[in-house]
């Protein structure tokens, strides 16, 4: 709903209920000046028994002090009251402008008319709701069969892409009604974080109030899922493959972003050194301006391989933009190869793969380009 | 002069010769990919006894494997054949394009023209023909009196501000007439280059090529400079001005760049700390484009100072922009400050104070904004 947290009568208001117990996962934001909805809701998913998430957009709750933290806390009291349950099994997220106090009148005064607004198609509603920035709504569902049951996943996220990551806190929140023990679950969770959420990079920046929430309420009454068991595996997979798709959502959206490029680093001493290069390579604004410019640089790859503080062999390094090789043994590979490579550029997504040639491991995450409007959109975004 | 090197009929080759034996400093790339040409100075400065740097402009001769090297090489020989020399006593240079082979034979062709060609008053050639997607030549120059003897230092540098970055490799050549013990002027050297050609941050790129050289002929007669001395600590303020004043020329220079931005951040834990936050504010997109905006968007700031992954306590930041106070005690000021800072904000060139409130070191770096421009310019430049 709107409660008048934004100043556009835009939905800015979103509750997630579970009518069953759940276990519950949390993966939040390394900020250390995380937002005080951050640091309430890692405590509430600690006391376990989570059965509602209370969110809003338009407000990061975020710089501001003991003041914000009392009223992430009023925040989810009164939602815990509307709801009849007790404060700490409500989780407070919030995204928007940081450093504003939240008007928390409206906020307490709408709290029961979104309560008595849920229903079980109010997805789409509540996907809206936690947009600030973002163009599209970003949502995934998906069945399974796993431990002898259907189970059922489901998911909404924000994160508007290139535009205004700093205003464009990235939030995910997933529902199932698999039955998991919560160690298991928010074990799942990190790994499925790992390789989907975290495997995303704008700019590299990171928000204040950055949280992906997982409940789970075994409303399916399947066999306890538990770690090192086969079905866990499968229910990884499950999990992992919903915050891909939400991720990507989030990569695609932004209206200074014209390509989705998949970075693979592979043939790596370590998968850390391989997620280091990665990263570099897919923050690097003159790896990234070169790739809005549809130009196959690879002077520039090796540039930022070589910055990395990552150990290489230069003379070993290959460089493909999806099968078209530029880079082979360290140099270039002709004007041809740079031909056929400005086809692949052309398109809106595709794989760009660094080989080290110098050991067995790899990592992948998904990047974007830097356009001239993300630059024009960031200047002037009113504080 | 121009050797053919550059398509364009631009100086793009130069040398610069000492008639006496030198003491020979050099700090170079810490880049993996370093081209030919710094992994042999390199090896040249380490046998002393330098006499000459023969540069060229056009081509990094980066990426470009064992006939790179050789190439390097028979830059080193012809010129130490042209001036009666060792090949040992040259240290060669180059910066341009990356992955294409130096024409070598229209340099071997230049080289001889270029020793008759060589006078003391060839400095402002010699700054021209380092230059790449440079606007502005860049020079410095100085005297003092130290040890005794009045000391006289000189300087070129090269380096495009915020445009080409990776064709923009940053060069600095010095030559001093002061005598100074070799083990002095390296430390002397790295200490300036720290505070100086190392404190600017464009875009978080290093080069492949990257090298900065000082050479000290001892012609003044001065009693020897040596390590530990109050004549020590006086070469080193000589030297760090002469590099900081070519440094601040690198990063006004370049078409992108309308702001020359000082970050200061002081009361950090350990000086290292101090570094890390100056230096994820100096690159981080969001804070250099509301530089570009003129918009006082203390929240980036914030946001940026927590994801630096260094300790600070959020609730003791204070952060200045010149002597506007726009965050005290981890909170905004208010909007009669927000307005002060925006005139602040319309200057060319203005200090940020970034205050952790947690020690007692600290650490400056200068820096850019981000314009449309350097995205445009980035992204059509031709490879």
């Amino acid at each position: 709903m709107h409660a008048g947290i934004k100043e556009k009568r835009e939905l800015d208001l979103a509750l997630i209920v579970s009518e069953h117990d759940t276990s519950a996962a949390g993966v939040f934001t390394t900020n250390r000046c995380a937002a005080a909805p951050v640091t309430l809701t890692k405590r509430h998913i600690r006391t376990g028994n989570i059965r509602a998430i209370i969110t809003n957009s338009g407000n990061a709750n975020a710089c501001t002090g003991v003041n914000g933290m009392s009223d992430a806390r009023d925040m989810a009291k009164a939602t815990a009251e509307a709801l009849g349950l007790q404060a700490n099994q409500i989780c407070v997220s919030s995204t928007g402008i940081i450093g504003k106090p939240l008007p928390m009148e409206r906020i307490r005064a709408a709290i029961p008319g979104l309560v008595t607004r849920l229903k079980p198609a109010g997805g789409r509603s509540a996907a809206r709701a936690i947009l600030t920035t973002d163009v599209h709504v970003k949502e995934t569902g998906a069945t399974a069969r796993i431990a002898g049951k259907t189970l059922t996943i489901g998911g909404i996220a924000k994160g508007a892409g290139m535009i205004h990551p700093n205003m464009a806190t990235m939030l995910g929140y997933l529902a199932t009604d698999a039955l998991i023990e919560t160690s298991a679950l928010q074990r799942a969770l990190k790994s499925a974080v790992d390789a989907s959420f975290n495997a995303i990079t704008i700019d590299g920046e990171t928000s204040t109030n950055d949280m992906v929430l997982c409940l789970a309420n075994g409303h399916a009454r399947n066999s306890i899922i538990k770690a090192g068991t086969s079905s866990m595996d499968e229910f990884q997979r499950f999990l992992t493959d919903g915050c891909v798709d939400l991720a990507k959502q989030i990569v695609r959206d932004g209206e200074g972003t014209t390509k989705v490029i998949q970075v693979i680093v592979q043939h790596a001493k370590t998968s850390r050194n391989a997620k280091t290069i990665a990263e570099a390579i897919g923050t690097s604004p003159l790896v990234k301006t070169a790739m809005f410019g549809q130009d196959p640089n690879w002077g520039r790859f090796m540039a930022v391989i070589g910055r990395a503080r990552v150990p290489i062999k230069p003379a070993l390094i290959s460089i493909l933009f999806d099968d078209v090789a530029v880079v082979e043994a360290g140099m270039g590979t002709g004007v041809e190869s740079e031909r056929s490579a400005k086809t692949v550029l052309r398109r809106q997504e595709f794989p760009i793969t660094l080989d080290l040639g110098i050991g067995h491991e790899s990592h992948r995450i998904w990047t974007t380009d830097l356009s001239p409007a993300y630059v024009a959109l960031n200047a002037h975004y009113p504080t």
